[in-house]
């Protein structure tokens, strides 16, 4: 007999444990909310980590809040990062890109070693969901911030 | 220089072609919504696919919404598969387990080769974003229909 495990923590660590063969239920507010290290992020960006990898799942998953003005720093994902937005209207580009207007129900896909930076517009805050795949421990490479100048450039 | 490419149609296909190294973007409104087959699920289901598998990615995502009394058939998923809760209030069991209810921001994992189903309750519609993991080009073993019996069972 297999019994639904309702749990936030096993659910929550990069690199768990071997999960049982069992479903597990991580609830919306058993989940701390995380403030984006300012080595990796300008501005007030919120971090809630939705799950960790796991044998199974080369995966993190993350909601991820940018208010205004606030942006990560340049990054590449070694495996890709797929976003999916959820509110808000934010900004998305890549280096020798142009930069992208992003709104709820937009999926954006990350390839490998794609260096680009994401946030919320100068005047409005985004969240998305983050899928950052990962490979040998490690689904994101950080680089430098994004300049006032990048971040407004159009 | 890279360009941030702006389509739908590479990002929607199971097993789609090698991915550039671009970032793209699949705009929302861009993708179609497709009814869930009667075989797999009981009653009405939308489902709009968010990305399909790629080399760098083995994972496909959808939004599913299921209408009141709404769910799926009983399935497994070979390489297991994380959902997360956006609207509504549904209910999710497992076999021999207990139906339990999830609610926006409740993140689920199920791991490979548990026999589950998933849906709406029996008065309220629930959405949720589906990752399933994809193992040698497969990402989902349908079994039988969930009976009314075991759907409204606590």
């Amino acid at each position: 007999m297999k019994n639904l495990l309702v749990t936030a923590t096993l659910f929550a660590a990069l690199a768990s444990p071997v999960l049982a063969d069992k479903m597990e239920i991580s609830p919306n507010g058993a989940r701390k909310t995380a403030l984006g290290p300012q080595a990796n992020f300008t501005g007030t960006v919120m971090v809630e980590s939705y799950f960790g990898a796991n044998e199974d799942l080369p995966q993190t998953g993350a909601l991820v809040t940018f208010l205004p003005g606030a942006r990560s720093a340049w990054h590449t994902h070694p495996a890709g990062q797929t976003l999916i937005v959820t509110s808000g209207t934010g900004w998305v580009n890549e280096e020798g890109g142009k930069k992208h207007e992003i709104k709820p129900g937009d999926v954006v896909w990350c390839p490998p070693n794609v260096k680009h930076w994401h946030g919320a517009t100068s005047s409005t805050s985004m969240s998305h969901i983050a899928l950052s795949n990962v490979r040998e421990g490690k689904n994101v490479t950080w680089m430098e911030k994004v300049s006032d100048e990048q971040y407004n450039a159009p």
